[in-house]
């Protein structure tokens, strides 16, 4: 079977070396005779596994180990909505409201205490990330989330909160661009855009701050402590879903690390928003302003619902799958993640010239 | 590779069949060119994995699904011990203590709210279960563990609480026998032993008892509600887990149902069990009751921990792996699940009569 040229928002494309690395695993792990999905994780090849998972992912980012802790949980980003403001705040939190995700983080951190929306997009549908943003200075911690799956914006610089320890959801850009990483306290991500299948969670957590600042109080499995005291392995991790976060987080190290996997995701969005720029009364981009626009999540309308439907049946018939936009907004979105293909790109926008030909 | 012969307690030994489905699917799922790990899981393609592991779930226990829901939740069985007190402790729920993991789940509950050990084997190191239990009467639920894997010790029938909803961890002996599943409000296991790769939960929860008794001011995705009412698909689920979960349901059924799952199991069983009986100064079982015996996990201590250490090496020679006993307590175990080969037994067993007469 031909691979499909897959735009899904997550669960999404991944490396077709990990996508073979992970099915030789499923009947043979460590030449063992043993499925991945059926070694104990108290093994010590599987200890490896999550090891150099935690060394990898520090790596890339360039953090030190000294100062951060890596843990991989199951239950998704939507599990550390709840989590942080659980472990994290006391008395009041900032909060920027940039999207869908950012709103269901907020509702789950005004279950435990008091927020501060200190900006909001949500006026204008999302379209655009908010400006000067003033943070309330004395929170227990700001929160962001970098890019916008179905909105379509990205933050492209790390904001500055002064003395205030800042956390970000990078769920659908993780490890997909350069930031300055050291700027967080907590950045935690879903691994089924950027990193691995859906199932797991990568967190990455400051140490210092974890232990003078985290509640002790709260469920134990709730406790990010509780989860970087025991290296990850409380209980049983989600196994499968780290092998395969590691063999991705290996592929991009192959790539030549996150220069080279961003310098490649700024071309491929390129491609797509030209398209935009040349033709704006025909395909609309959905973000307002250029600069937010997301290399990851490339989200637009065209000029009538019914072309949108040609559009996408068509896409479909040449193998492009997942273009349809979130069911939330509508029109049309291509999640170009780190392991699109160029050539998934380049075939999209052939379809994108070629349809606004035939239907202009 | 040829197939080693797993006595992992978990993640465990799955069906040869279920590993070929899986690695297929990791290259190719559905026939659309797209991986078991890159599909949306809003995907027709995929609502319909969800929706058939629920139904042969149901259909396996005999239950309906008008009583009934069934959800798969990440995080494994250790966040039910801390989900079901947060949803349903008001204000006081018996607990029974037959091991580490029920342990576990005390100690969550009594953060919740007022916890009545109503019985405990703790005093002789969970060698047995407790019997003539006098429960609480007025609790909020009554949690069980139906089978301890660390001390080999298992429930085989299920108890009479009266008119008090009844809570299982179910994790290590899930659809692995007959119970009157019906006398449950709900059940949980974590997926690594009979059903899948670990990553994945499954409950079955009495739907009318979880809406009138549910908590609703706990955080969103800890409400098992939200996963009810969104049919399991609040937020991405852990797809390849639930994809091997439902192949494994689709295992069970064509093995027979769990009738005959049982039937085999209680053979397997009794090779080894009369191995402990007809050596019983030698093969040392920790459980002192015959009828507590587990089926899955088989325990035992050798005469010294010289010939513990030399039995498992000896056996890991013949391939056969796992078979070193929990770190907490020592020893030995085989764990010898659903899908454990009677092949891997009879060799098992061929190995303890031959170290028997080599050693005694």
């Amino acid at each position: 079977m031909a691979r499909a040229h897959n735009f899904f928002a997550g669960p999404a494309v991944l490396p077709l070396s990990v996508l073979e690395e992970t099915r030789d695993a499923i009947m043979d792990f460590a030449g063992n005779g043993v499925s991945i999905m059926e070694i104990s994780h108290r093994d010590k090849a599987f200890d490896k596994v999550v090891a150099e998972a935690q060394a990898d992912t520090l790596a890339i980012m360039g953090l030190s180990a000294d100062e951060y802790s890596v843990i991989f949980l199951g239950g998704g980003a939507s599990l550390q909505f709840a989590m942080v403001p659980l472990n994290f705040l006391h008395k009041k939190a900032d909060y920027v409201n940039t999207g869908a995700w950012a709103s269901k983080a907020i509702k789950e951190a005004k279950l435990i205490g008091e927020v501060a929306e200190v900006a909001s997009s949500k006026a204008t549908n999302f379209n655009q990330l908010p400006k000067n943003i003033k943070y309330s200075g004395d929170a227990d911690y700001v929160h962001i989330t970098t890019n916008n799956t179905i909105f379509g914006t990205q933050w492209k610089s790390d904001p500055d909160v002064g003395n205030v320890p800042l956390i970000a959801d990078m769920s659908s850009d993780m490890l997909s661009m350069k930031r300055d990483f050291k700027k967080y306290n907590l950045i935690y991500a879903g691994a089924q855009k950027n990193l691995g299948p859906a199932g797991v969670a990568i967190v990455i957590i400051k140490k210092a701050w974890m232990e003078a600042k985290a509640k002790q109080s709260i469920s134990t499995i709730l406790q990010y402590k509780t989860h970087v005291d025991a290296g990850s392995m409380y209980n049983t991790p989600p196994c499968v879903s780290v092998f395969v976060v590691g063999k991705t987080l290996k592929w991009i190290i192959k790539e030549g690390g996150l220069e080279a996997v961003q310098a490649r995701n700024q071309k491929k969005a390129k491609i797509i928003y030209d398209i935009f720029d040349a033709y704006p009364e025909f395909y609309k981009g959905s973000v307002v302003n250029k600069e937010d626009r997301s290399l990851m999540n490339v989200t637009w309308n065209l000029p009538t619902p019914e072309l949108e439907e040609k559009f996408i049946a068509e896409a479909k018939a040449k193998k492009m799958l997942g273009l349809k936009g979130h069911r939330s907004v509508g029109g049309m979105r291509a999640s170009i993640y780190n392991a699109c293909p160029m050539e998934s790109v380049e075939l999209l926008a052939k379809h994108m010239e070629e349809f606004y030909k035939a239907n202009k």
